[in-house]
């Protein structure tokens, strides 16, 4: 199902005041860019997950330099040192037009209330300076002063976020409620930007973008193609272990699956447009589950060959903001290691089950389980919410808390967080950050097999309906290799890295006796490298360090004679000589060893 | 590049008298019909590969029953036993009017070729009946006697393709030089309809096609899935072997970028129309090459670097007429093993034999090499047609040539067949009706290089273009699949069967015995079935024949007892009894024995 997989920023209570500070801290600065410009055009000051921001017109002539920055921190800074109570007030539309009438944006907002229907707007006044807002804020502005907040950065943002409206300057400021805070914060930032998967991308030659592609159409490089074929074909084998049955369905079909699907009335703005091909109208797959249903109809089906597992690595295509689109998380096409389990009633807490254990498998052999937890979302109390069928429900809801506790997995519940057509269970991740992020779900579905009239014969030669479990192993693989890099800072575990050996001659007197040693490893299956070039030993360590290889063969004139290999490894630095043979069956046994032996 | 594989329709000088007298029994076909229906309204009536045809409008109470067909087939034939010279007249524009004023059609045709600038037009008369024709025809109708020829069957068709136009009644007609070159051709026939891989597709479940998905998308079903992704890994396995570095590139890309290859210009209607994303117009790619430039521009590449292998198993989008819309064969959208070899001239000759021997291989262990041939396509006399690069175009044809000869391929030359931006070797392969069809190209680029502005920086430090040469080493998926399953009626060589074993028990007191025994073998990576249902072992083996799965074992009490198996091997009807230590070590080595020792 369509899952938008935005940084969700979930917030827990006890952030809320800082919350609060934060808004009011907005104002202050609004108040400052005003004491030193004027003319400036206020728009809008929210507070956001590390700070605030407020966004500002400013006169051609004045430049927002680092000393006016400074300036203007001071100054909002000063303000805080004041005693000015924060006073709510309610305005008719006339008077707050009066209020605000040299602030354009300020009267664009007052416009679209009045056009929502309410009877009046909020300002707050605080000191000299007064704003159109809905607070809340701190009772006065001395309860700021305790907060280690800073200006962070400057970048442009356009009115209302629509690229046809005017730009603005937006000013970033961190806040938070204690100096330690802050500075942490400043210190896992610095951590994250090295990490940062973009970065990596870039500097390990992983994937790459072009103007003449398009936005947030990566282009997986050899090495990151070598990550995602290795994910792949460890996802599809391990899935074939258990059961499921891959398929290959084409990335696009007629706009009218997606009206029986029900996406097309719900999701248009999410997919890419339909396309007129000879008369008919074609769509890429913003999911494949239609694509799989048509699969599972393909002939009539007995309660003998339920659960149906289809699987399929496939590719989906999603219309996201291009502002939104970053490296290889949000993208505009992906491919989601997808399954769809169609199952028999009896059979679902068995199939959610397994899912669960292979989502857990796989974390285990990528050494990211420690990072994992996750969330069973499940109805509230508004009814109309969600799909009419309350024993289904209490049925799917029962199981998923049952599974989850019974495998002891790290949980939280999240009361109203269901999809209309079935309890969901989010599986998170914390990233470098430290956030949580959703990076995959699965949805327990009572309604595609009514939608698409999907049906078995039970034993006793009555049709009945199946439940559908939506499901993925390890979710998308642009997301999950993006996470990896972060987490990982680029040095994968050897069964992963795209080049797990790399030889290193001291001299091209060692060049032949190296490549008799690269075939041996190759015949092994492992990916190896080779670095002749007329450099120094030394330097080419370097290099091969930067590029996170996993295994550096230092290759002299001592290791021919001897006909053994000095071996060094990435993560302990250690180096210790072996016979070939024995590095080939060393290395291709700990490739080997990444699978945990789980007993499931 | 952009390659049409049309079923191309070569025809050798040997087969121009047959075709004369095709298109000469067509006017006899059409006395015949006019004798019986007065007011029919005649369309064309061309030659065709097997025969003839000929287009008819009629009245609705007129009806082609098989009697009337009879009628018509003899009067057709009374009319070849006449003494009719074939005459051909020149006609001005106002007398053909006059002439065909009751044939609303030829009155369409006479001014279409008045628009088309002709100074007359040509009428071929044969007894009573006349024809606007260009001929050419037999001299009399008495040469058509021993014509083997017989009415096949009628469909209907639109007057000029246009499905705006009126439906006509198209009569298509077998012949034949003999007797026994159509009895040939109707049994061949029929032995294909068996091998068709529509009808294979359908009773092996390998692939099926869906309304609501769309026409030309096929949906791989598992068992076809897997076919395709055992050829798929071994294609990537073995290119990675052979330096090839693949990648993963997105489906889709800018349509300006379509606009640098020249695509969008010259090959817009066989393209998905662009999509409008966020402002941008995206469409789904053509072909590869592009992309993969992208790749190589990735950054500035050294000559150390060339030659660059760049591959992929890319999916690729055509539209195609949906009339021409066929199985597996002609699709509207497909997965090409596609890759890029971007070289120094020097090495092109190197590289091209390289690609030659890859196809051979792959063709070998596919076990396909005996219906395989190639053309070697170069230019002709007319410059205007090519690239002007004379030296290139030298070096491209003798390497091509020096390389087909050196290998020892069965090769025709195609002169005039080349691609304007260089010379092409054609793979072709004959189906099991014996025709043969280009199934995928190797091209030489010397044009694109220039269009992207690719260079590399050669040993003196100077910027140089580079050479390309696009190239498959099985062409698509799709297609190499549908071929396969019609080459072998669907009884594919063990290591590309879905299915390799199937466990069929007499009682379920061998069940347990029969998952012992598969673990076994699915331990060595062999794919398994089991047929525990409570059917006679006949019938469980009947239809595991029909599945064309390599291997049965039938387990009764006697095998459970002695910790045997008996095998049944599909193409040798061999039975034997082994251990199944015995068996597993058997068959995979059976399996791994695929790849033929070429020594290349």
């Amino acid at each position: 199902m369509l899952r938008r997989y935005a940084n969700l920023l979930i917030m827990s209570k006890e952030q809320f005041p800082i919350l609060t500070k934060r808004h009011s801290l907005s104002h202050m600065l609004a108040a400052a860019v005003l004491e030193v410009c004027p003319e400036a055009k206020l728009g809008i000051g929210p507070a956001i997950e590390e700070g605030f921001y407020y966004d500002f017109l400013l006169p051609d002539s004045f430049k927002l330099s680092p000393e006016v920055i400074e300036d203007i921190e001071k100054r909002a800074k000063g303000l805080t040192r004041q005693d000015f109570p924060f006073t709510v007030e309610e305005k008719q539309f006339e008077e707050a037009r009066r209020m605000f009438a040299a602030q354009p944006f300020k009267l664009e907002l007052i416009r679209d209330l009045e056009a929502a229907g309410n009877p009046s707007v909020l300002t707050y006044r605080s000191g000299p300076f007064t704003d159109l807002c809905r607070g809340p804020h701190v009772e006065n502005v001395r309860s700021l002063r305790d907060v280690a907040w800073k200006i962070d950065r400057v970048s442009g943002a356009y009115w209302k976020g629509d690229s046809t409206r005017p730009m603005l300057q937006r000013i970033y400021a961190l806040a938070f409620a204690s100096p330690n805070e802050l500075a942490d914060f400043e210190h896992r930032r610095e951590e994250a930007a090295k990490r940062d998967h973009r970065k990596l991308g870039t500097d390990l030659e992983l994937f790459t973008f072009s103007d003449l592609v398009g936005k947030g159409l990566p282009l997986m490089l050899p090495k990151g193609a070598t990550l995602f074929r290795t994910i792949e074909r460890f996802v599809v084998d391990e899935e074939l272990r258990r059961g499921y049955l891959h398929v290959k369905t084409p990335h696009l079909a007629k706009r009218q699956m997606y009206e029986v699907s029900g996406h097309w009335q719900l999701y248009k703005d999410g997919m890419y447009p339909p396309m007129d091909v000879g008369g008919e109208e074609l769509m890429l797959r913003p999911m494949a589950c239609p694509h799989h249903f048509m699969i599972y109809k393909d002939k009539p089906r007995s309660y003998r060959e339920l659960p149906m597992r289809i699987a399929e690595v496939a590719s989906q295509f999603r219309r996201e903001q291009s502002g939104e689109l970053t490296g290889l998380v949000r993208v505009m096409y992906f491919n989601l290691a997808d399954a769809h389990i169609v199952c028999r009633p009896d059979q679902l807490e068995a199939e959610f089950k397994s899912v669960l254990e292979l989502i857990v498998f796989c974390a285990k052999c990528f050494g990211i389980e420690s990072v994992m937890s996750y969330r069973a979302s499940l109805r509230d109390d508004v009814k109309a919410k969600y799909v009419d069928n309350p024993q289904m429900w209490e049925m799917g809801e029962s199981i998923l808390l049952k599974i989850i506790k019974e495998l002891n997995l790290p949980y939280e519940e999240g009361k109203g967080h269901a999809a209309f057509y079935g309890p969901k269970l989010d599986v998170q991740m914390k990233n470098v950050l430290g956030k949580e992020e959703t990076i995959f779900t699965v949805q327990i579905d009572f309604c595609m097999p009514d939608r698409f009239d999907m049906t078995y014969i039970d034993s006793t030669g009555a049709k009945q309906r199946p439940v559908i479990i939506h499901r993925s192993s390890v979710g998308c693989l642009e997301r999950i290799i993006a996470f990896m890099i972060e987490y990982y800072g680029g040095a994968f575990p050897l069964w992963l890295s795209p080049v797990q050996v790399s030889a290193l001659t001291v001299t091209d007197a060692q060049d032949n006796y190296a490549r008799t040693v690269l075939t041996m490893l190759r015949e092994r299956g492992l990916r190896c490298e080779a670095d002749f070039r007329n450099e120094t030993i030394g330097k080419k360590i370097r290099e091969a360090r930067l590029q996170r290889i996993p295994y550096l063969l230092v290759l002299g004139p001592k290791e021919v004679q001897n006909n053994t290999v000095t071996i060094r490894n990435r993560d302990t630095g250690e180096q210790s000589v072996l016979s070939p043979a024995e590095l080939a069956e060393k290395l291709s046994a700990e490739v080997k060893s990444y699978a945990p032996k789980l007993g499931i």
